[in-house]
């Protein structure tokens, strides 16, 4: 592989995409990391991105509007967030931290850069298996967006193909992170706390929280996490 | 029909979309129309857009962010604007004034809105006859992003279909302004030019501004644009 393919990597701050970057990195891509600003109530992940892809080395570009206009989820909205939610409910229907189409936006986004910088392969560490009630996190939902890529842009039109990586999308959180440990991660630098306090420490009982909390525990890797 | 089926309807202040409107309205659908300000030299659409809403009396939302950072189009970047093409090189290969991915990530915001107000209708004022240049113009497109919002929602996954509505993607300019005539849409209201002056009088000489003219002159409509 060219050793300057360039790779979009959705980054959010959160475990997970750290270890989307850290894959590929590993895949030998460079690294172009894209956030976002989108009114997110734990905006506090923003700082932890930039800390993320100053540690990889990526450029990083910041993307900033505002979906609480909109309204229609918790993690933008005026609700709570549930907490202490356990593991089946977790598991079951679409939770109220859903933001409409968020992953649609930010995957449109990411083929813009991808379509201006020149690169083909777009990152993103959604997972369908262990925090499946976001339909826009699922296997189905990265093909229809990859098909959607390759006619939507000037390079699909003359006959380059994009792909849309979703390293981690049959993973458990555990073997996601195990995978991340495996490549060097600094898991201090994430955050995936829904709530977190002002300081930054976690509420370690969203359903973030406890997914992370779970992750760790059943790879038997210590979370570096500051929990309130 | 239901009365209050909603639409959202992209609204850029220019004819096309502004004739859209008048479509939703005439199919009998409650109008959220959804415009975006996203760095592009000729903001001053987005007053039109705004006149054209309320003209309508239309719900209208404005959402911003800033795609110049991207860079890669005469339309948001420092390359000028090409002028006095003749209708051949206009309609010839894909135009520098493309920005990437602009109708996909138009397109997600309006699913995000659609999802949130309980709308499964969604128009786009695209064409694919006069000004076949932009990929994310064409039939395919369309397509493409309707099958994309229906496994990226919960709608979706709940078994609501999405429409994504494109009612002059198959028509010459000269019909969509017979269209737009025989539904009463004022003109006066919308501006087309990529590169108008301060005072927002058009340039008459960009693809847009000569598509324009064109569309009127074979329409045998007046067209009441103030040309510099």
């Amino acid at each position: 592989m060219s050793a300057n393919k360039k790779a979009v990597v959705l980054l959010s701050g959160g475990l997970d995409s750290a270890i989307v970057l850290a894959i590929a990195r590993e895949r030998g891509f460079e690294l172009h990391a894209l956030s976002f600003d989108y009114g997110q109530r734990h905006r506090i992940e923003l700082k932890a991105a930039t800390q993320v892809a100053r540690a990889f080395g990526a450029q990083h570009s910041l993307i900033s509007f505002d979906l609480r206009q909109f309204g229609g989820s918790a993690l933008t909205g005026e609700t709570d967030v549930p907490k202490d939610r356990t593991h089946s409910q977790i598991s079951e229907g679409i939770p109220i931290t859903y933001v409409p189409a968020r992953n649609t936006i930010f995957l449109s986004f990411a083929l813009g850069l991808a379509e201006v910088i020149g690169s083909f392969d777009i990152f993103v560490g959604v997972n369908a298996l262990d925090y499946s009630g976001y339909p826009d996190c699922r296997p189905e939902f990265i093909d229809a967006f990859e098909s959607l890529a390759n006619v939507a842009t000037k390079a699909g039109v003359e006959g380059r193909r994009f792909t849309i990586h979703a390293p981690l999308i049959q993973l458990t959180k555990a073997q996601i992170i195990r995978e991340g440990t495996k490549l060097g991660v600094d898991y201090s630098l994430t955050i995936s706390c829904y709530d977190p306090s002002a300081e930054g420490a976690a509420c370690g009982r969203c359903d973030s929280c406890q997914l992370r909390r779970k992750g760790f525990a059943e790879a038997g890797v210590s979370d570096p996490t500051r929990y309130q």
